[in-house]
């Protein structure tokens, strides 16, 4: 299977784990079978892989992630990165692009694009395969991928079956192939006949659920955008799937429509053309135009983990980090990104939430309306990941900051230097190579290093590296730093 | 008016505002005149300078106070140091004996003592002046001040009167005396006839109540411990008043008291003997041996402020430090000591403190129960104030930690080393002069300072200075510590 996933923006609604820089698919929440922690993006990169093996995984992104994707995934994965924000119509077209031009795969095979955040089981990317594999064989231009609604939902907006493949209240075939669920071959309960469980591939379709023709793919006649609660009840009425963005496609299709809308040869020419693509969206360019679409319906689990009580949900265990809870706590979720411990009393369907840009106390259902408020705060970056390591920020005075940076063992930051600023570095840990104004210095614990403004410099850890960096200066910004090569 | 403040031990009911060295005494919370916090102590030191401009203020304490009471009270008050923790009965011996022979009080003038966390206003100290004035010139030994009860507490001891000093239930007179309230000249309510407002004492004692014999002293039958709700009840039912731990006497009868337990001179003495001592509390020596005490009843304002919902219903506003709560948060309090926002989002009745010791979130009946869980943190010093100004721990690794320190002007740490740890300085504000192994540095904001282990340093501000310290080894202790004078 070849796959995209789109890794998104900034995340605000789920602050102070997630900030400016530090999307929510990096947030290592999710407890991994070996007891660490990974993160959406990793558990997703872990399910593709165990699902196949052999799966392209290109992750189409913007420049300030890739450190961390780096760092999460290691060096291996496809990164197709758009060095602007342009809408989705040409993101997908440079990571379709991406994939012919840089991985090679061929123009005939079909590749599947889905968001990176969605919290999801084995079962989806079984069903994604399912989705790819019939882009590659099937007559339709899209396959999209249908999530069964669980309820009538404001916030998706969904996709309207053709007329005869929807179901009609009361048709008790219809409703027992609705609930029809297997997921493992001896788990099968199949409460009405007209479904046949004929192959390997159906077995594995457990939660891919058939329409009322039999068929596990059915005609899409229509979008429709996020609706009130009452229209969202009649979709529902005329068996409406909720649109998670998930749809497979044939390269070539994709390509084509990209050659009719823009001016270019490869993916070359197209990462270099990319500042002045227009902005459209990619339901724009092709989807509203496409009357030949497929949906699956899917019905296994599926859940969007855009806000603290979505997110609370996929939490295995309540606490993560250094918390103690008295048993007089009730639904009570924390996450403690801190080294001094956090204690609860009394909580109730509450998530508290430290880290070092910031403490959320909210109750349950009022996290959703975080947003407006986090807006209101300071958004100086108190912590970043990189492809060498991270920077935690732990002290902020007037004219000074002080930093801790954690370098992994064989990496090293870009050789640089600052125009406003001095920067002395005391080594807490670890050892390396420390290269000031051309001059190479060994450094071990207790080492003292100090940078003029205007001095370049790097360092390149041997061992796991921590350094205390005192910043010194009237104005310090992040944008104050030049790269040299070396 | 002489005074004696009882600045007691450290305080885990408060954590993590209060820790092993910051008594809760000490921590800036209530909201004065100008807009600025300040501490119990603070307050209560301005209240007694208020009330009486000419008060000898002596602060009875153990040694590890004093940085924090010169530093917030400046170096004119008076300290009597405890060299280690006696019981009541020596440390309140020593600070009587410091006021004669320290601090010059004639042997036959009176004394206060009282607690110094109780939260009052100024007529608190108005009936403390009276109390003082009848242990002078009055016959009793001891002269007590009873907090009329509000409700059948069992957390106090209470203070039995004689019998006929007692109203009966259904006593109208007695009823309108104990309700009878004049906090100022003008407002003076006088529901029933027997209670003459003759002088401006009199005037000034508005919370002060009078007994059913028109007189504002009782007699004191006897003393009884906490008790549980049932007794507290028949206590009240008997007219009885908590005892907050408040009194006054004659020094030469403490005096007495003591020379009669205790073979010594003077204050030095005593001071130099106080390790040997043995351990008795004042009630044990004095109070329960002693048939002459009266009691002063007082109705004002009284709190103490030990655990988080009470200490909050003092704060004047919900908010301390950055933090921002919507409108769907109600009877929910923050106060914030780091330098990154709380968030609070629909919290009711509950409390949010975080610092750098650790984070509580609690509902508000639950926070009188955290003790036993505090007890089980890790008790790590994260901030601490001392004579010369403070220090904050910003980052603990294995093997190093960073402490921002924060020198007043015109003060300087001991002349110090450390076996086991090197110590890197970098400046990030202020001037000063830095001694390390006797050579004289004048240091600035991006000077850099190492220390190894062994080496004998200290630094002197001349103004704010602010030094980002690394402490780097493989034990690092804060009893690791040699002074040497300089």
């Amino acid at each position: 299977m070849n796959i995209i996933l789109l890794s998104g923006g900034s995340g605000k609604r789920l602050w102070p784990l997630s900030n400016d820089i530090r999307s929510k698919q990096f947030i290592k929440i999710f407890k991994s079978k070996d007891g660490t922690y990974e993160s959406m993006v990793q558990r997703m990169y872990r399910q593709i892989k165990t699902v196949d093996p052999d799966a392209t995984v290109t992750i189409a992104t913007s420049k300030t992630q890739v450190s961390a994707i780096n760092n999460q995934l290691g060096e291996d994965v496809g990164i197709s990165i758009e060095p602007c924000r342009r809408d989705t119509f040409p993101a997908i077209a440079l990571a379709t692009a991406y994939l012919t031009d840089v991985m090679h795969v061929p123009a005939d095979e079909a590749v599947v694009v889905c968001p990176v955040d969605p919290y999801v089981e084995e079962d989806y990317f079984e069903a994604l395969k399912i989705l790819c594999e019939r882009a590659a064989t099937g007559s339709a231009n899209l396959v999209l991928m249908g999530m069964e609604p669980t309820y009538p939902s404001e916030k998706y907006g969904y996709i309207m079956l053709a007329a005869d493949q929807v179901n009609e209240p009361g048709d008790e075939v219809a409703f027992s192939q609705k609930t029809w669920k297997a997921s493992l071959p001896d788990e099968v309960s199949h409460e009405s006949g007209n479904a046949t469980l004929g192959n390997e591939r159906e077995r594995l379709l457990g939660k891919c659920n058939y329409n009322p023709l039999g068929e596990i793919f059915s005609k899409v006649s229509e979008f429709r955008e996020k609706p009130d609660l009452e229209t969202a009840r009649s979709y529902l009425a005329q068996g409406a799937l909720w649109n998670g963005g998930v749809f497979a496609y044939r390269l070539s299709y994709v390509l084509n429509k990209a050659h009719e809308l823009i001016d270019f040869t490869d993916y070359n020419d197209l990462l270099a053309k990319y500042g002045i693509l227009d902005k459209i969206s990619f339901d724009y360019a092709v989807v509203e135009k496409e009357p030949d679409i497929e949906v699956m319906r899917f019905s296994g689990k599926w859940k969007d983990l855009g806000t603290w009580n979505t997110l609370t949900e996929a939490m295995e265990e309540p606490v993560i980090g250094e918390a103690i809870l008295n048993d007089k706590c009730e639904d009570a979720y924390v996450i403690n990104e801190l080294n001094v411990p956090v204690l609860a009393m009394g909580i109730k369907n509450a998530v508290i939430c430290a880290s070092a840009q910031g403490i959320l106390v909210s109750d349950m259902q009022q996290s959703s309306y975080i947003k407006p408020f986090v807006d209101k705060i300071d958004d100086r970056i108190m912590f970043s990941e990189k492809s060498w390591g991270s920077y935690r920020v732990i002290a902020v005075e007037e004219g000074s900051m002080t930093v801790m940076v954690t370098l992994n063992p064989g990496h090293g930051m870009h050789y640089h230097s600052h125009k406003l600023r001095d920067e002395v570095w005391t080594v807490i840990s670890g050892e390396g190579t420390a290269i000031i104004d051309e001059i190479v210095y060994r450094v071990k614990p207790g080492d003292v290093l100090r940078m003029r403004a205007g001095q370049k410099h790097k360092v390149i850890a041997d061992s796991e590296l921590k350094i205390i960096e005192v910043q010194i200066g009237e104005e310090i910004s992040v944008d104050d730093k030049e790269k040299f090569p070396f």
